[in-house]
């Protein structure tokens, strides 16, 4: 293919695209970024037990699309999610409310494209998930966002921003809400909250868009009720994950919602089904064994969470603030004022420390802009150690902060 | 949910949304649509050991999003593909040059999202996957048919289309060709003829987007190189799947391409990556089975195919006219005139006959008028003799054809 000159794509490329990619290289030694888990608690013997159980039984399905079980995916898996859901979220609804995605991000995507069009408004927790947040960015759309506190999305904010968006004529397309393990900042939003949320979504006519998929992920395994299983009128549309409860190389998400909304993203789910050896995996293992192995991986990712709060107190002392998530598996974390994330990230990649700088997962760049997330399921509690070492030392050479002199206090504590 | 009422998401939705789907209602009893496969070649046995040995080696790298692997996917598998590409259709490629996607569905879905704007001009073979018409047809992009023989796209036509646009100051931003097992008509383009449409290609600065799904499965096992193979300056995108071979709720597909191409193709695909232990048990399968298993497959496939053509012979008499292909799961008949096919689509399901419409695999909907496609891949060889009987029934009730006489004499000498 070297003889003849190199054919040239560019003049055929549309306006707007994306920057190309480029070329992977590898993760970072110390890497504290995605939503990666944790690779001691991913359940091999039981999947390989359950896989099995499953090929051996209804292997030959695979022959056909969807396993013959449509669209909405293998019925033993939405079976499952209709008892795991009425068990931990109160969520009352059958296999035919329940679509399974690959991932997620499909789930997103389809109800982007079954609501947005360029030009459109949507409400987001100002801190939230910047696959979210690029997503909208990419269709165009103008994402407004409602202020945090330690209990989540602001209400008064919330209240307040429908009102002004409602005094200029503009209807926002959903309110997007991670209400139970906010990501990044890992609050649960009150049942009084979401019980107002709801109100004002009945009020000013927008739907709520409740992403739960850190809610299986708390420490004390309490969660108040989803929002959509709250909403008397069907105005929420409820996705969630087994990417945080079992593995996320699986790509397996679903959708809960009203038929109005289910039937036109099926309209727009063109990719002849999810994986169905992931979602018949996931359903053999998940039906005996989900409620017992989601405890034990809280707890393993607790642990790590102590190693990772305990590791900045030492290495950082009180330059590094934050608030003790509820769960999950990230830790939003505030440097003094003068430390510029983005930067931060650039330099601590360099020395093999990978690092969420605070602005991409903000609207609020100026707010956000001391500020980093730390993922902590998947590096090892001595990786999580010397990481964040490695990042105070980078940190402080770059900004002078954290001082030398309060780590070597924090270590001679240690 | 019940007692406030429903919320309304209608005046929400963008225009130019698809039609809500319909609720699904399951299979036909026979069925000949969809490119399912033999359920009695799966290889479930293999499956099962391939899987159990991959997950306890590598079961742990489920924690990690991509295994690891980084974005284009299980390495193994793409060194797989990179041997299989080599031997089957003289590909020389690297692992670097391989994205693995959510089937081959997903390929189209990226290429289209990198090369393609509404009111573009895409040449295609007149007789056409439905999914990728489909495709084109939502984008808003002129899907141009070139016309066919019994090898394939025809290079006069094909220039033709191309001059014609050029003098209108119009260059088509892809060459669309399936030319190895061409759904649905089965013909391999031959090895001229790919000459000639690199040399197309190369004069009109237009690339080829040649998708080889079905290239497996070719009854004699000898196929021409792939155009990707003959192309000497990168104006060619490869897709393949693993549908055709293994199975088709497997969702994996894959890109070969230039990096140009990849890399933006790579900046589009944000769905953090496809299924892993779809990816990891092909791999672990495939390297020491898919040589032996492909001609197995093939066999039987071929068996089924004899068995169609003996009923649609014994049934439908000289009224069915027919190519044999040259591989594949899928027969592309004539019948006579009067018979439009859409409205026999509709009579026939209405009897448990679930049948290919010409019009919808076609930009010439009045040639198509009178023609079907039938997949015999996953019908039992029981099903197919009576899923025909029961179609020429509806058939001779709707449209007088076959006539009974012809059908009694052919089924006296069965």
């Amino acid at each position: 293919m070297s003889t003849a000159a190199r054919f040239d794509f560019a003049p055929l490329l549309p306006a707007g695209l994306p920057a190309p990619a480029a070329r992977w290289t590898g993760l970072a030694k110390y890497s504290f970024v995605g939503g990666n888990n944790d690779p001691d608690q991913v359940p091999v013997d039981g999947l390989v037990d359950a896989v099995t159980a499953v090929l051996r039984r209804e292997g030959r399905a695979l022959a056909t699309y969807n396993l013959a079980h449509g669209p909405q995916g293998y019925l033993p898996l939405r079976e499952f999610l209709t008892k795991k859901l009425k068990r931990d979220a109160a969520i009352d609804c059958s296999a035919d409310d329940i679509l399974i995605v690959s991932g997620s991000l499909q789930a997103l995507d389809l109800v982007n494209q079954t609501l947005l069009a360029r030009g459109d408004t949507v409400l987001i927790e100002q801190e939230t998930y910047q696959g979210s947040l690029n997503r909208l960015t990419r269709l165009g759309v103008n994402a407004v966002g409602i202020p945090l506190d330690d209990q989540g999305m602001r209400m008064d904010a919330l209240a307040a921003a429908l009102a002004d968006h409602k005094s200029r004529g503009i209807t926002p397309k959903y309110i997007y809400t991670i209400p139970t393990v906010q990501n990044p900042t890992g609050s649960i939003l009150p049942e009084t909250r979401r019980a107002e949320m709801l109100r004002l979504s009945q009020q000013y006519g927008v739907p709520i868009l409740e992403d739960d998929c850190y809610a299986d992920l708390i420490w004390n395994g309490q969660r108040p009720p989803a929002i959509y299983a709250m909403a008397r009128n069907n105005s929420v549309i409820h996705i969630g994950s087994f990417s945080k409860s079992i593995a996320p190389a699986l790509r397996v998400g679903f959708i809960v919602a009203p038929w109005e909304m289910m039937s036109r993203m099926l309209a727009l789910k063109t990719d002849a089904g999810s994986g169905a050896l992931e979602q018949m995996v996931l359903a053999e293992y998940c039906a005996p064994h989900f409620a017992t192995h989601v405890p034990k991986l809280t707890r393993g990712l607790r642990a790590k969470l102590d190693t990772l709060m305990e590791a900045l107190n030492e290495q950082f002392g009180t330059s590094a603030e934050f608030e003790v998530p509820a769960g999950g598996i990230f830790l939003w974390v505030k440097l003094p004022d003068n430390v510029d994330t983005l930067k931060l990230y650039q330099a601590a990649l360099a020395a093999g420390v990978a690092i969420n700088p605070g602005p991409e997962w903000s609207t609020n760049k100026a707010h956000a802009g001391s500020r980093l997330r730390l993922c902590f399921a998947s590096p090892s509690h001595q990786q999580i150690r010397e990481g964040v070492a490695a990042l105070a030392e980078v940190c402080r050479r770059e900004f002078g902060v954290p001082a030398r002199s309060a780590n070597v206090e924090k270590q001679a504590r240690a």
